[in-house]
């Protein structure tokens, strides 16, 4: 069995004050990591835009658009042209009065393999996300591409070892998760750093839990009191750092995944074989009363 | 609402070459811990005992002890006397040809509040558990002692994040796991160290993603060829070491867990609230197909 070592990058950007900006922004950026040999491209969680979530305001249901539409004719024709595997995070137009936060698929000759759409929706000060997104509907899964199998989560996803496993059982051998986390300017600086901690902490258990490559996308900048803390990163099956990004500079962070060492590790430390699947019904309670 | 901080004592030692060298060691230092301000106690794993799952050999059942016994009875006296939890790590007969890796609490009044029976058994060259121990028939749980609620997993569960949901589900504010971990000697250190971070990476990321305090106790020492780390260590819940024990000697490693802190924490990311229930199911499946 030969199993490939692959390539992958992660764009760390910011916001970059509009829609056709951040796309071609994000279209040079994609050159150059294929380029550099990157085979699959992850974007941060809502590249296009601004993290508008920060208040409640209607009119940035304007940002959204269908799936498909020119956006992602745009970045099938590059993928196409490129030979590489994107994932693309979106604010999905699906009706009016409904919207997603959605990541597509696109395969490396350029067709669009399917969506998902985040499942877990957070609610706080500065996150005001249940406003605008319906919580997912579609399956936590796997995309087989040409280069890996791969599965998608998104920000607030990455603190559920539910979302991390039912990704792993479809199948992925690398899961990437779009992201716009930060601290918040009423919240003090020592605060945000341990959230950061805990941030990757928890992403790097999945990697270990699941046996399988992370890669998480997390955006810079300060934005209306919000500073994202970049801090991107690609970790191994043993929760170790293969590459970690800056915290405030844009970058495009690049780790090579070997398959065939993920195989090895996966004989060695069999984690699926032994699940108790018998065990595991109280996980669709809400809590234990 | 008031809520304390508990400080809880980990006893890392070494094989005592016999169950009554044992058990009067481990009397010493749950003396010495209670001394130190500890209220909940924990031990390693099979701490009466060697390891004896380096190989298979019917004649190591003679050390398995009924629950309840003299062994227990002896420990409950002491939790009385210095009013403190005991969480004992034990070999249980259950009846010829039945037992387990059995966990028991023992409240600060002595009495023996319940068992947990380990669930995830492994079985790899060094660690023959499936030969020894049947998998575990009793739930995931909290325990509500007399100084926190806490749940109890053991050793190979450490790697299951459904398993340690289900036990933060259940109430637990602290987590315990008894561990006996180390590497083997036809295996290259470097890969020890790797598979030591994964071990630590993935406790750490289930303390974040269920907003709990974690502690996990291992041995140390080298028996028939493996070398257990120790490492023995306290999280809080961004997943950060309170304390991280030696890799080759006995210690008694003490953690304050604040349980004010962990509300408030729980307050402000309150992942339970948005856990998708209606989207575990395929949880209950080995595997996508």
């Amino acid at each position: 069995m030969h199993l490939p070592t692959v390539r992958i990058a992660l764009l760390q950007d910011r916001d970059r004050g509009g829609m056709q900006a951040a796309a071609e922004n994000t279209e040079k950026l994609i050159r150059q990591a294929a380029a550099g040999g990157a085979k699959i491209i992850c974007t941060q969680e809502l590249f296009l835009t601004e993290y508008f979530c920060w208040k409640q305001d209607s009119s940035f249901f304007d940002l959204a658009i269908p799936i498909p539409s020119e956006w992602t004719a745009r970045f099938q024709n590059l993928a196409r042209e490129l030979s590489v595997v994107l994932i693309l995070s979106l604010f999905e137009r699906r009706a009016p009065g409904l919207s997603h936060n959605t990541a597509v698929v696109i395969d490396a000759d350029g067709s669009l393999m399917g969506k998902y759409r985040k499942m877990h929706i957070p609610q706080d000060p500065g996150f005001e996300e249940k406003f605008y997104f319906a919580p997912g509907d579609l399956p936590y899964r796997s995309f087989h591409t040409r280069y890996a199998d791969i599965g998608v989560l998104i920000c607030w996803d990455q603190w559920y070892p539910e979302a991390a496993r039912l990704t792993a059982l479809a199948g992925a051998q690398i899961i990437f998760v779009p992201t716009a986390i930060g601290g918040i300017a009423s919240e003090p600086e020592s605060l945000g750093d341990r959230q950061r901690d805990a941030w990757l902490n928890v992403q790097r258990g999945h990697a270990v839990a699941n046996g399988c490559y992370w890669a998480a996308v997390n955006r810079v900048g300060i934005e209306h009191g919000t500073s994202f803390w970049g801090s991107s990163f690609a970790a191994d099956f043993y929760g170790n750092h293969l590459v970690i990004g800056d915290r405030a500079q844009e970058q495009i962070l690049y780790a090579d995944c070997d398959l065939a060492a993920m195989e090895e590790h996966r004989r060695m430390w069999p984690f699926f074989r032994d699940r108790r699947i018998d065990s595991y019904s109280d996980l669709m309670r809400r809590f234990n009363d």
